[in-house]
């Protein structure tokens, strides 16, 4: 099995290495897409079914709005087009003719989602509508990089409709507000969340809300958004309802996704350079079972015990016995290590003599000598404690890279040394804000609730001013 | 709430009556594109929870291919781009540039998941390769109809790998088995099953294998296939692996699939002039409780009362109380009616002196009053009992249709006035099959395995031929 890079000689490359070799993902033949591979794929359904659980048990249903757009719908909502137009895949023939309209490719589907909520909502009785639909999406992008940013990619898209403003913010917040639990509970990835600046807003949002994930090499990562889109999509198909009493009025909106960029999250997040490492809650396999035959012994007897091991667990622990018989235990044993199975089982002749198998966790490396009997008691305990010991670890980097900064030159220096959240004071500028980015690459990632006032920006020295995380970001 | 049309008044306008007021889906903006609302898409969620469980329990994993393929993927295998050329959507326009070479969006993967495999597959020990997608896809059809045709719609498409032709046949036979069981004991829709005459193979197939259900107006519906490739994708791809004797050798393929076509397919075949009728392993919610307010009644404890029928019904029965108070307990009947829920439960202030329910079934509108304690275990049963009456009746729908014909004036009386499966013998030339199709636009539905011999072709007399089922489809 080929090596992956070291994380400290090419982060970059290390990441793809692990995409591509414990086969996650690979490149497919049109420029910028990507195919998810059955590895990758198994983490997606599992996230997906997390957060559909979510969805539903806060009052969503599902739906499916269609993959072509009417150009012309676009153009509707100015922000949006502005935003969207030039990153769109345009189709202008079907069924061997020309389109007499051409039609886009959804590269978000709040014009489609609109045009039809002018159909369904009249009356305050038609609200809220919480619909969230599972779709692909496609941005023509010149950068791309498997999961995180690719030309056609997966996601969920919210999207609701609101009698009052209030009760669109409430859900804006509720939604961010589960993307942060899911971020932290599932993939153990602790976040920061806020709102973005008015130069990093959804294109036709009010407000847009953020989770913001810190990555090993010190960048950070929009992991998951939420919009506040006021009265904008309904104004512009517009979308009116009769209120309670008799009146007309615009109907308030909200709209919020995650991605399958959260899957080069969690790559990025846990793993070590013998390859990926996922939360127990997220890998599509938990525990490996691997007999390990040798000539001479009773090599029925060994399988025979790693069945028996495998057995007893229930639906919530998924286990797998890997009986192959062409390849070497320690072949296998580098294999589940490159793709991440939190626990590994080795069970060899001595100890079947002995009645133990040998446990292996693939966070810490330690190895533990188990009666057999104890197994199926000690799994899901160790589970749980590798998961909470993942978020501890990872909140721990988090925490550690997030550090005041109060002038410029000092800025610059750690952002280039260390990276991570740099909280600086800003006065809340455009001006600064694009000059800091044009100096260094370092955006503002979100602006906390809480932001302390400060005196004077960093950068034009004017105040009052608020102390806000810059970073790098990916 | 509007009424919809009876079916022996206009069978068509009385299946779209449903699908719209049942709101399980409504026209998008673009021709031939449908909108699936969360009714219609709750139900293809239980269809496809059921079908993936299926497929993994037989050893197939999930993966993700890209939407856009190079046009010229499509023009390796002749008989293939003859069948989609024609259909696809094409791109091209990209981030507001010209393609250099146009894409299609997928009218189905083979030819880009084939050029995949060309990387993924050396050896025999890569083989088989089990993989399924859910997706969407599109195909640019002239006349559509809501679920049953549309322009863009979701499936779920396997594409396999084999070592051999033997192992390949197994494979499309056994999701042709799969998808029959799938039909009869989940959608309660029996079907039968078949090999598809060489003008009805899939462009780029060796054998067509299919399921065909009987609607209620006597015409048939195909509901999903399953292909065997043989080795033509592979040799279009130059897809070859090293067999055990290290000799190189061209891969053996299959493709199956379904799509939301079924959901389509399951309201045809139950529902009845008062709407949506749902067999109870695929509604969304299978129970609905409905407390009958009445001015001075204890409207509170009535309520209560129907929470707490509700309430111990494990995760296996799917219940919703209905205790909207702006609506009247007659329009919740008629609505629960029209989208098709299992089991209405009426609870009044007569009901509740009593210590009584009225339990209410769908499909035959039985009225059955049930001591309140009795519930529990009531339910559970009547479902059962419910999804097999409805296999039943289906069943013997079905049956009656089958009706062997010998001569061709006879053909051609039984399907004007009745329709049906018409079981006629025919010779096996592409010659009579068209001919028949021109003149009565029935087509041979599946060659049986079994299919009886007869003497003479009922057009052309010639002999020996296979009594075959003819029918006019969907």
């Amino acid at each position: 099995m080929a090596k992956i890079t070291k994380r400290s000689e090419d982060y970059s490359q290390w990441y793809l290495d692990i995409v591509m070799k414990a086969e996650m993902a690979d490149y497919a033949p049109v420029k910028g897409c990507m195919v998810i591979r059955p590895w990758g794929y198994a983490i997606w359904e599992r996230m997906q079914r997390a957060l559909d659980d979510m969805f539903k048990a806060t009052g969503h249903s599902n739906a499916y709005f269609p993959l072509l757009i009417p150009q012309s719908f676009l153009q509707k909502e100015a922000e949006h087009v502005k935003g969207f137009a030039p990153e769109c895949a345009v189709v202008t023939r079907g069924g061997d003719k020309e389109l007499e309209e051409p039609l886009v490719i959804r590269p978000t589907s709040e014009t489609i989602i609109w045009a039809m909520y002018k159909k369904w909502i009249q009356s305050w009785r038609d609200l809220p509508l919480l619909y969230n639909q599972w779709a692909n999406v496609v941005r023509w992008e010149m950068r791309t990089r498997l999961f995180l940013r690719t030309t056609e990619f997966l996601w969920q898209e919210g999207h609701t409709a609101h009698a009052t403003s209030e009760e669109a913010v409430e859900e804006a917040e509720r939604m961010l507000g589960i993307y942060k639990n899911f971020a932290e509970n599932w993939m153990a990835i602790p976040v920061l969340t806020g709102r973005k600046s008015e130069g990093q807003k959804f294109p036709g949002a009010e407000t847009t809300y953020a989770i913001e994930a810190m990555m090993q090499d010190g960048k950070s990562l929009q992991a998951g958004t939420s919009h506040y889109l006021a009265q904008n999509f309904a104004k512009a198909f517009d979308v009116q309802f009769q209120d309670k009493d008799g009146k007309l009025a615009y109907v308030y909106a909200t709209s919020w996704g995650v991605s399958t960029r959260l899957v080069g999250a969690l790559v990025m997040s846990h793993s070590d350079d013998a390859g990926l490492v996922l939360p127990p809650k997220l890998a599509p396999v938990q525990v490996v079972v691997i007999p390990i035959f040798k000539a001479g012994a009773d090599n029925a007897a060994i399988e025979m015990a790693a069945i028996r091991i495998a057995e007893p667990f229930d639906e919530d622990v998924r286990v797998k016995v890997d009986d192959r018989d062409n390849v070497s235990p320690g072949w296998k044993f580098n294999e589940w290590e490159l793709k991440g199975v939190p626990i590994r089982i080795e069970l060899g002749p001595k100890d079947l003599e002995k009645g133990q198998a040998v446990l292996v966790r693939r966070d810490t490396g330690e190895k533990m000598f188990i009666p057999q009997e104890e197994i199926t008691l000690k799994v899901p305990e160790l589970l749980e404690e590798m998961q909470a010991s993942l978020l501890a670890q990872a909140r721990k980097r988090l925490e550690e890279s997030c550090r005041p900064v109060d002038s410029y030159d000092a800025f610059k220096k750690e952002l280039e040394e260390k990276g991570g959240f740099l909280y600086a004071p800003w006065c809340g500028s455009p001006e600064c804000e694009t000059r800091i980015s044009d100096d260094t690459k370092a955006t503002i990632r979100v602006i906390p609730d809480n932001a302390e006032e400060c005196p004077g920006c960093m950068v034009c020295g004017k105040g009052p001013s608020k102390r806000v995380p810059f970073a790098k970001a990916y």
